[in-house]
């Protein structure tokens, strides 16, 4: 079957014989930077029906029609992975939300902590890149970013079965305790440049569900620390088996 | 002991009251962006001593004089671990050193391959990226950057009882495959963007030292692949056991 280049997520229904419509922005995208022509194939997903082959029905400069074809991959959803992270500085933060997006996670939840400038954290933006990143990443679903929260008030309402693995370097734990980590949901949460204050440490260490666990003898930064434990969960628990 | 804030690789020998001088660079950091005034506490590394305590004795717009007073840490090198990768897009390519650095390899040999835009890489600013890198996150040691070099003159001369793995979706194997490699001396291979050519890919295949790993189900960008990588190599066979 042809291959199709570009990767498309939209968010509407895709299936055989269904037009899809595509507004300014993919638009611009696939007609004017891309050059597709009437008849081009392009791969889309919209995170529930897994990839289809579509063609270009009608190229616009602001509007276009894509027609699906087949499908042509089934749905392949991350597994049960949450992120929970301090955003950072901007690019730091681009990069935690596509690696994130790459190495596959569920859900993404910016957290504010007393260490994070939540003045800039923009969830519109993350999302943009989250699309982006799964797009390029051949992934079938696009991990959902959730709207900037505190973290108390994430916390006092966390799932009791959802457990928390911890890369904190002030904790007890090696990155061997990955290996023994039980099954279920998770979440990894990633601190703030600085550190979380010492209230923040106390609360984080009396929830049952936190898990410790050690990254190695040097510093690494908030998005590092980010990617190596996804990372290390993935292999021992994820779909990287 | 009184903590310093600021870590500074130097290449110099650095012992017990030792005078160690900082040209230009290092005394525009020191003195007149971060204001550290005579008797302001630095921590020092050169590589081979360990980590010291050092003053400021004298503070210049140009120059200045630090003096060592003790060890207070011993050396901790990283593990045998080499990373060779294809130099990628500049924001990309210094993301990679830096967090070969915090993650801890031994040496960084970037290689040109068919694929490879090679007339931008530039050693000296991998160099000076890989001392940064080590000066934030607690390395006594700064890896090695060495010149660039094309892939299978690299491969042509290869130290026999050096393993390589290749991260590389095109081959079998998982990334369970990490919890059974055999301890020594290890290389990862992160190939460019684009691949590696039909040829690049049969001759790496011939190499008996070539063991290959799977990182997941979705397509990683290289540096991501670089990180994911150096992460299930360290918690494995590394210092983060």
């Amino acid at each position: 079957m042809e291959q199709a280049k570009i990767r498309l997520y939209v968010d509407q229904p895709v299936a055989a014989g269904q037009p899809v419509a595509v507004g300014e922005g993919q638009a611009n995208y696939l007609f004017n930077v891309m050059r597709l022509a009437p008849g081009a194939p392009v791969a889309l997903f919209n995170g529930h029906d897994g990839e289809w082959l579509a063609r270009v029905e009608q190229a616009g400069k602001r509007a276009g029609i894509l027609r699906a074809e087949a499908q042509v991959a089934p749905l392949r959803p991350p597994p049960d992975l949450w992120l929970l992270f301090a955003p950072i500085k901007k690019a730091r933060t681009d990069f935690v939300v596509e690696k994130a997006v790459e190495l596959g996670v569920a859900r993404i939840l910016p957290v504010l902590t007393r260490r994070t400038q939540g003045d800039r954290i923009r969830q519109d933006k993350m999302r943009a890149h989250a699309i982006e990143a799964a797009e390029q990443c051949g992934a079938t679903v696009v991990p959902e970013v959730a709207e900037a929260q505190p973290l108390d008030r994430l916390l006092a309402s966390w799932p009791t079965g959802r457990r928390i693995l911890w890369a904190d370097e002030g904790l007890a734990g090696t990155a061997a305790t990955f290996a023994g980590l039980p099954p279920g949901p998770w979440a990894i949460l990633i601190g703030p440049e600085g550190g979380f204050t010492p209230e923040e440490r106390a609360s984080l260490q009396a929830l049952p569900q936190i898990v410790a666990a050690s990254l190695g003898p040097r510093i690494l930064r908030a998005e590092t620390a980010a990617v190596a434990a996804i990372t290390l969960w993935q292999a021992h628990l994820g779909d990287w088996k």
